[in-house]
């Protein structure tokens, strides 16, 4: 029964070089800011796109993006994802093509959270197809959001070195707990939360049991590509949009936004959240 | 001499929208979200892309975009642009067709700098025709620097009501004044630079003495679609990527990030720039 996995290349590339600035008292220093380097994916010598990433993951990355665009159906059906940061090409080879190619890839809905990101065609049509666990089966606790935001506040990142990027996480949650499983970062908060998805699908992790944490905004796209997955618990420390919210409320699936520390809003899915609330916020000192 | 300008409506849509959430304490409560629809943009009835955005002014967001992705040739050509929120289509009506329309369309480059942009093929190539003002006509002194950012506090906006969307602005520079000409805001930066772009080329507006103000990052796109518009000098709340930084000190760009108030680091451009140093920091005060 076991198929065999695609094999990776592990290319490596630094995250952050370091420039000269000038503040506003004239003083010049030396500050690290996050590498963007273009990769071109080529599916069986096919040019398919060139994405602009930060680099930490790009086999990953390119495997994620295969999958949520629907491009390829099984993680088995690919051989090999092979990235060479020398010619900036990720060389993916299928085992047996890619059906409809062409038309797959004829259509651009361009999903524009914050940059214009192209989601190849009929997208938004597969969303009646997605089943996300009821509200009993999953659900997360006031308590699991902390420990999920302290895991984030936790962690080492290249934004705390050289600001400029956008994190994303998966959590498997458990009762009150939060188990950080992996934590991503790219200069797009799409290619981070595609790293994710990638790595999830060269697992076969359900998300039924898990939670996703974003710094970006949950806007449509996060929102599709959360429910594609089976995830149905999204974690923001950023804000909302309509059509985030709109989608989540038909999905299911339960928003969190403005979320850092100990303080958070719950957009959507108030049936997936057992809250504890806090105390009433004390009167403010006098002066 | 006086060539026709296109025809666009002025269609109108709710920048806002208002929902229920619930925060730490339990408590629920009402709070405004920014709207983000598609656009599907046709060309001569031919489908073009579908655009997400706020919606606040989806005709020279249209306009802007096609400029920016260089499909049409001079506004001009362009007879109208007719935007109805009721089918949430944007029909435009060319003078005489778009030359070469698939092949400009065929090469997806996906420029990431939040999401996954479409900029479609050549536009990197056409970097080496970039021609900007030399630094000696071009410029910006600290006061013009703190004068552009005053006005873009005072600024009102649905950032402001709502949150989660990106603002954008261009400003006239003379001596130590900044004149703000345009403030836009969705929730794509690329759709609120787009928007500008749109409303210049409206103008016949040319670039030289022009700044941009954007709340988003420095990255590769912002940095090629100022130049393309000619627009020397670029302030970024945020902070930048190193494909932005290599672009504009290539280009011969001045940028500005971590701009606000009177905090600014100077990325790029430094030539540009009449600094007029604060003060040093003062030594922290006692306990």
């Amino acid at each position: 029964m076991s198929r065999p996995l695609p094999h990776l290349t592990a290319a490596r590339a630094p995250l952050t070089r370091e420039v000269e600035v000038q503040d506003e008292h004239g003083a010049r220093s030396a500050i690290r800011i996050p590498a963007e380097r273009p990769l071109t994916v080529f599916v069986d010598r096919r040019e398919l796109v060139t994405l602009m990433t930060l680099g930490a993951e790009p086999e990953l990355l390119v495997l994620g993006y295969l999958r949520n665009q629907r491009l390829v159906g099984s993680v088995h059906d690919i051989e090999s994802i092979t990235v060479d940061w020398e010619v900036g090409a990720a060389a993916v080879k299928t085992r047996r093509g890619i059906e409809d190619f062409d038309r797959k890839t004829a259509k651009r809905v361009v999903t524009t959270g914050c940059g214009q990101g192209t989601v190849f065609g009929g997208l938004m049509d597969e969303l009646d197809s997605v089943d996300l666990p009821p509200p009993a089966r999953a659900r997360i606790s006031q308590r699991g959001l902390y420990a999920l935001l302290d895991a984030v506040r936790r962690q080492e990142s290249t934004y705390k070195s050289a600001g400029s990027v956008h994190g994303c996480a998966i959590f498997t949650l458990a009762g009150d707990d939060a188990r950080l499983e992996l934590f991503v970062e790219d200069v797009g908060r799409h290619n981070a939360i595609d790293t994710l998805a990638g790595w999830m699908w060269l697992r076969g992790m359900d998300g039924a049991d898990k939670a996703f944490y974003t710094t970006g905004r949950l806007t449509s796209e996060m929102v599709i590509k959360s429910a594609q997955m089976g995830v149905p618990i999204v974690v923001s420390r950023s804000g909302i949009t309509q059509m985030g919210h709109e989608l989540a409320t038909r999905l299911g699936l339960a928003l969190f936004g403005r979320a850092t520390n100990r303080h958070f809003l719950c957009y959507s899915g108030f049936d997936r959240f057992d809250a504890e609330p806090e105390p009433p916020r004390a009167a403010p000192r006098g002066p």
